[in-house]
C-alpha cells in the first residue's frame, strides 16, 4: 500500500506523520526542533521524527512513496533548498534539505511552504472541502495566510498570503518584521507576549507568567494563553480582545479584496482556542466587511495541529520532486 | 469592418467610444449623466452618447457588432440588469439596461462592472500588457480595485477588489460606506472634499473652493485638486498627503495578500495627477510592503479617461450577451 510521509518543520516542534493512500493518518511523531547546531542537525531530527512515525505504522521509510516537508522561510521547491528559516539554528544561505532527507530516508523528498501546504490540506481534506475559494488564517506566533481561488493555491510571485502584514493601524504598534501597524503586531503570539511583558513592567497584574512557569515553559504558549483566559485573567483577556479586533480588521480587508467563500482558522492559537474564538473573530470581521449581507463561512481548521504535516504529505503527489 | 461600442456609465459623465477590430478608438462622445428622472432617462442619454460617437465614426449603431457597458452598482451580466447604482437618479430594483439599450441601438448589449472592465482594458490593451498578474487602483470619488491573476480577472463571488474598504486605521475616519477607517475614507475624492469643508469650517484657509467656483463646478473635481496643488495650496497638499499615506498602507496590504507583478493607477484623480503621484503612491507603499526587496512595478494607466469605455467594448467579444 503506497503510504507517504509528511513533516511540518516548526521553530519549536517537528511534527511527522505517515499517511495511507486514502489520506488516513497511520501514525505520527513529534520531536523538539534543535535549538543549537545547524541545518544538518535539523535534518537529522526531521529524519528521526519521520523514522519514528514510520516505525509506529510498521513500515520502513524507504518503502514510503515519498515524503513532503512544510517549512517556514524561503523554500525553493524545484531546487529542494531552504533558505533563512526564522527561529532555526545556524542557518546560512540555501541548504539542500530535500536531497539530504531523501538520502537519509531512502525515498524522494519535496519541500513546500508551511502555510501553503496547511491550507492545501484544509482545502482538500479538511474544513475547506465544500469550497472552491477560501482564506486560511494560521494564527500562532505570527499570522500566516493561505489563499485558494478556483480550487487552486494562489501564491503570487511566491509570497502571496502574507496577511499578518496587512496594515490595520497607520503608525501603529511595532511588528516583528520591523514595520508598524501590521495585524501581526497585535495578533501574533510573539508580539502579544512582548506586549504582556510591557504591561507587567508598567504595573499590570496577570497570571500569565505564573502559569508559564508552572508548566515549565519559557514563553507564553497557546496553552498558557488558553489557561489564563479560562481563569478570567484580565490582562490576558484585554490583550486577546486587542488581538481579535486586529484580526477582525485584517481578515475583513483580505475578504474585501478576495471575496472568497470561506475563512478557515487554524494555527497554534486558532486550534487551541477553538470554535469560541472562530465566532469572536467572525464577529470582529463583520463591522469591516464590505459585503456584510452575505459574509463567507467561518470555520475552525478540521485537521488541527496535524494539518501542516498532512499538507506536507500531499506534496508527494506533486510532479516536482527532488531525489 | 466589425466596429463595436463601449459605454462607461459614471455618476457625472457618460463616456462612449467606437472601436475597430484592432482596438483603435475611432471616435468618442461624452454626455452628462442625467441628474433627475429614472433609468429610462439614463438609458436614453447612454444611447444618445453612443449614437453621437457612432456618427462621428461614420457608422450607424445597428452596424456595430455589439456594445458593452461598464457600470457601477450591482450588475447581473447574464440577466443584463443593473440594480442600485450609486449616484444615478430614481433607480429602484433591477432595470433591464442591456435589452433597453439593445432595442434603442439595434445591436446586442452586454453589461459589466465598471472597475472590472477598466482593469481588463489596462491588462489587455494598456499598461498591464506585460504582466500576467496585476492590481488596478482606480482613484477617483472612491477607490476601486481590479484584480488580474494568471491572466484572468478575479471577481470572487462578484465583489472582489473592494480595495477602497481595506481598513487602514482601526476606529479611524468615517467612510462613505458607513464604516470606519477604510482607505477610501481618506483617499476617496468625495471624503477628501468633506474633510476639506470640515477643515475650512475650523478656520483653515484654502483656494480649493474658490478654484471650484471659478471653474463653475459644484464639487471638488480632480482638476480642481490638481490646480490647487499646482498653486501650492497648503490645505490641498495636506489632505493629499493624508490620502497618499492611506493609499500606501491600503495598496501595500493588497500586495502583501496578492503578491502581483504590477500596480496600475487610474481613475479620475489618478489620471489627472499622473506620473508624479504614481511615484508618491509607490513611495508610500514601500514602508508597508512585506517583500520590499522585489516590489511590483507601479505604472500609470495608459488608457486614461477612456479606459472604462474601451474596457466595456471588450465585453462585446464575451460569449454572454443579451439581445
Amino acid at each position: 500500500m503506497p503510504a507517504r510521509g509528511g513533516i511540518d518543520l516548526g521553530g519549536t516542534k517537528i511534527q511527522a506523520v505517515v499517511i495511507d493512500a486514502s489520506n488516513e493518518v497511520l501514525s505520527e511523531a513529534r520531536h523538539d526542533t534543535p535549538t543549537s547546531g545547524g541545518p544538518p542537525d535539523v535534518a537529522e531530527a526531521m529524519a528521526n521524527a519521520l523514522t519514528e512515525a514510520a516505525g509506529a505504522a510498521g513500515v520502513e521509510t524507504d518503502s514510503l512513496i515519498g515524503v513532503g516537508v512544510g517549512s517556514p522561510g524561503a523554500v525553493d521547491p524545484a531546487a529542494g533548498t531552504l533558505s533563512n528559516p526564522p527561529n532555526l539554528p545556524g542557518w546560512e544561505g540555501a541548504y539542500p534539505l530535500a536531497s539530504v532527507l531523501s538520502e537519509k530516508l531512502g525515498t524522494p523528498a519535496s519541500l513546500g511552504n508551511d502555510v501553503t501546504v496547511a491550507t492545501d490540506a484544509e482545502a482538500k481534506l479538511g474544513a475547506g472541502r465544500p469550497y472552491s475559494s477560501l482564506l486560511g488564517v494560521f494564527w500562532g506566533s505570527g499570522v500566516g495566510g493561505g489563499i485558494v481561488l478556483d480550487g487552486k493555491e494562489w501564491n503570487g510571485r511566491g509570497a502571496a498570503g502574507e496577511i499578518g502584514h496587512v496594515v490595520v493601524e497607520l503608525g501603529g504598534a511595532r511588528c516583528g518584521c520591523g514595520r508598524k501597524g501590521c495585524m501581526e503586531a497585535y495578533a501574533g503570539r510573539t508580539r502579544m507576549e512582548a506586549y504582556a511583558r510591557k504591561r507587567v513592567e508598567k504595573g499590570d497584574e496577570t497570571q500569565l507568567f505564573e502559569i508559564m512557569e508552572k508548566r515549565g515553559r519559557d514563553r507564553l504558549t497557546s496553552s498558557v494563553w488558553a489557561r489564563a483566559l479560562d481563569h478570567g485573567d484580565p490582562l490576558a483577556h484585554k490583550i486577546m480582545r486587542r488581538a481579535v479586533e486586529a484580526l477582525g480588521a485584517g481578515v475583513a480587508s483580505c475578504l474585501n479584496v478576495l471575496d472568497v467563500e470561506a475563512v478557515i482558522i487554524g494555527g497554534g492559537l486558532g486550534v487551541r482556542l477553538g470554535e469560541d474564538y472562530v465566532r469572536k473573530i467572525e464577529k470582529a470581521v463583520m463591522p469591516h466587511l464590505f459585503m456584510d449581507s452575505r459574509p463567507p463561512d467561518f470555520l475552525l481548521s478540521e485537521l488541527g495541529d496535524l494539518g501542516g504535516a498532512i499538507g506536507a504529505s500531499l506534496l508527494v503527489t506533486e510532479p516536482a520532486r527532488v531525489r
